[in-house]
């Protein structure tokens, strides 16, 4: 299985690589290729390891290229994911890393039936508008089985059986309707001691559970693979995973080293690098630069690798973080999850560690396209006092009276984040998710040069994805130098015989 | 908020109230009435407090009734909920009274769209049931659209939009058709680095989605509005929040104080009680005692309140647990949530605490007649060796090869547990939710005698239900002591007049 790669124990011995970035690509394949024995050299421009993969504390620098460095002065213990925020329980790979070297996980609290869902102007809990959806679209199902509309779609009775499941299902009334909401749907009063029985509230009307196109998209959500639940953080913050397998490999990682140039030399590989103008050889690199500031950096590259770096978009996704007292918890019952708007913030993030705590750190906007995908772009084009103040008002909308107890505000966009330039590689899927021919020859490698990144894999904008990029990277370099030995072998026996 | 409930300071003093029972509402009653200067006795059948909030850990006995007594064995650190075992995120007053006394408190995953559907013979994951119905139903709600039979439900306009959003949201082909399951079902072939493209699973039927009337309850839980994420757990037990009110009027607690008789002085309350033959007078009583126990106990109730005690079902729940290294964590993602099968165990709930920690307790049967209403009792009647050998093979179909790793059994069948004989009243509701005039003449005092627990609540089998009962025994309590002392207030101004 995927979680249980390693290269054959000492295969390695002798060969040198150059890893190019310290994310979690960069790591991961550091940290494989280290145990089997190669000679591993990590460059990585940062003065911290994770990338993408970021965690913003009390003390750190936010730096966006044409703006005022921001400082963040959250109290200590909170922290802000400023990048990558979540895992899936599905991947095992970046989870298999978490769990070998012992990274405490706890639940990330994904969805939350309780969170506003802020559209047309109404705020409305997530259970009203998915559970009221629910019984709709039960109610019309339900009118054209019995309007006898469906009776060629399956047998009499199975038809029969799903529409009496459906009664349930859907929470209908006798005659077929969904006339008032179900107590999933939440309360009008609610249930208490003695003789406080809970009355339901009213039906929405579809045209009020969908009031606009941006709407679909939280209804859509909590489908995607990779955010059903179970979703897993580290406990303390996201990058704990990248700081463990960087304390495996910590003396080959070099930092503050962006790399200026590429070269091949021969049959090995050369890279050019700061600080000062430094150089690293070896016999094999591993590049894990997302492709759009790679296209930038002076290389010994192919004509079709150079075209096929060309034009790929990255997601110039931005966030919002306030530390504030939990307002959400004591008036709302919020613990964890995510609200969402159709205005420019988006999506809201609750803290799902620390319930309980005073203080906490709420996002307040992940601007990322869920609702419009315009909106990275015109979020990420407002000052950060602009981003701040309609990311305050949206918090307003949900938790009137609130919002002024958001401070110590601090936004990422990263599209202006140095050496990224965005979260992750949009990709033009052809029919049956296909990539074409770009995406092939990303792929290659180039003489003794291998590339890996989360753009390189089909879990794409997760540390998932890095991962499984890098095994792909590195067993690939490994069968070229087993080749090379068998080869190497078979002259030696042929020159013995 | 009924979170911030509290009695007038010192509005107690001078009374007395004796308090039968410290589970929760005898617990929530005993620290507000304290608080309030009354003079609080707390007696206790048992030699723990909780009730039916019970965590059983390594040392504990399990006593049921006519059978062989349970040790429990688990490893320091593991433990078993035994009964309350979740708290969803809207009970405002147990989760108050968590916040208040500094209970932590964690993530409980009651969903996880991993873990395993067993029903009629298939174990499949619940996200590909429920994508899968989800795609059906769309499926034939557009085939319905389509037909023009729903052009008489709604404006043309509207139902145009809503055929719109059903194609995305239905996952839905350029026919209108779930030919394919979407990804939300799960994959074929899983994403991963270079190449490696996803496959989709092939969707399926309806048939197979709805083999039984048993899978309807799996496919409705989620919406339960008590059943909604957030869910949330004490860390270390559910036993923490008792515990806690418990520490707080500890002095006041009598354990091992089983009741034998209630009996009136006068205007006073006179409790018998063990051990050996004690009695303990007060002003007041609060009877928190299940109502299936207090019909047994000899009292001076009035003969409307001895009908009304008759016949209310409790309902017999039965778990089993095992120990177990984390097989479902480490070879199928499971972090947390819940199983379901047609089986008689009924329901599997995988931990939701210790993450990639080399041993947890699996409830390998959590039986309360979620799947069919029959299977309490009929599960309750097995001998424990046969509860543990049907809870094994429903983990064996779930998890092939690995019951053989469940260890340290044991199980609580509550309809055994003496002081409990049961989980929760079973009220049959009228229309509108309505209970009757039986509930009414239950929550009527008798006299001195006032009346909480679970069962005398609109929020039954959750000990929300048992607070919130507790403060409305109190403020009617309160109210008399008030009433009293104006009268008496009245009677001095009158003579000094």
């Amino acid at each position: 299985m995927a979680e249980n790669f390693e290269l054959p124990a000492g295969s390695g011995k002798g060969k040198s690589v150059v890893i190019l970035g310290a994310g979690i690509a960069g790591l991961v394949a550091a940290y494989e290729l280290d145990r089997a024995g190669y000679d591993v050299t990590v460059l990585e421009a940062r003065d911290r390891v994770g990338g993408r993969v970021w965690t913003v504390r009390g003390g750190d620098k936010i730096v966006q290229t044409g703006r005022t460095d921001q400082h963040a002065t959250f109290d200590q213990g909170l922290y802000f994911n400023a990048g990558a925020a979540r895992i899936p329980s599905t991947h095992r790979v970046i989870l298999g890393y978490a769990r070998k070297f012992g990274v405490k996980l706890e639940s990330f609290v994904n969805d939350n039936r309780g969170a506003g869902w802020d559209f047309g102007g109404h705020v409305r809990p997530e259970r009203r508008m998915v559970y009221d959806l629910h019984g709709r679209v039960s109610e019309l199902l339900a009118k054209a089985i019995d309007q006898k509309a469906l009776d060629q779609a399956m047998p009499k009775g199975e038809l029969e059986a799903f529409r009496q499941f459906l009664q349930f299902y859907g929470f209908l009334d006798d005659k077929g309707a969904y006339a008032q909401a179900s107590f999933a749907s939440g309360f009008a009063s609610e249930p208490g001691g003695y003789a406080h029985a809970p009355t339901q509230l009213p039906a929405l009307t579809l045209k009020e559970l969908l009031p606009n196109r941006a709407i679909g998209f939280p209804y859509f959500f909590q489908s995607i693979n990779d955010m059903q639940p179970t979703m897993l953080q580290p406990v303390g913050g996201m990058d704990a995973i990248a700081r463990a397998i960087h304390a495996q490999v910590k003396p080959r990682v070099t930092l503050n080293s962006p790399v200026t140039a590429i070269r091949r030399i021969g049959e090995r590989v050369r890279i050019e690098h700061g600080p000062g103008n430094r150089t690293t050889e070896a016999d094999f690199a591993i590049v894990t630069l997302p492709a759009n500031l790679l296209e930038r950096i002076p290389n010994d590259f192919s004509a079709p690798k150079k075209a096929a770096l060309k034009g790929i978009n990255y997601l110039p996704s931005v966030k919002v973080a306030f530390e504030a007292p939990r307002f959400w918890e004591t008036d709302n019952d919020l613990f964890g999850g995510l609200a969402w708007t159709d205005r420019l913030n988006e999506n809201v993030i609750y803290p799902s560690d620390g319930f309980m705590s005073p203080k906490g750190v709420l996002v307040a906007a992940y601007v990322a396209g869920w609702t419009n995908q315009d909106n990275p772009q015109r979020f990420a084009a407002l000052s950060d006092a602009e981003r701040f103040r309609v990311s305050k008002e949206s918090i307003e909308a949900l938790h009137p009276g609130k919002s002024q107890l958001l401070s110590k505000g601090v936004t990422v966009g990263w599209g202006l984040v140095p050496y990224s330039e965005g979260v992750g590689a949009l990709w033009n899927e052809g029919p049956g998710g296909a990539r074409g021919q770009q995406y092939a020859e990303l792929l290659k490698p180039e003489g003794p040069i291998y590339f890996a990144g989360e753009h390189l894999s089909y879990v794409g904008l997760w540390q998932e994805g890095a991962a499984l990029s890098a095994h792909e990277a590195i067993k690939l370099l490994q069968a070229r130098v087993a080749d090379q030995g068998e080869t190497r072998n078979d002259r030696i026996v042929r020159t013995a015989g």
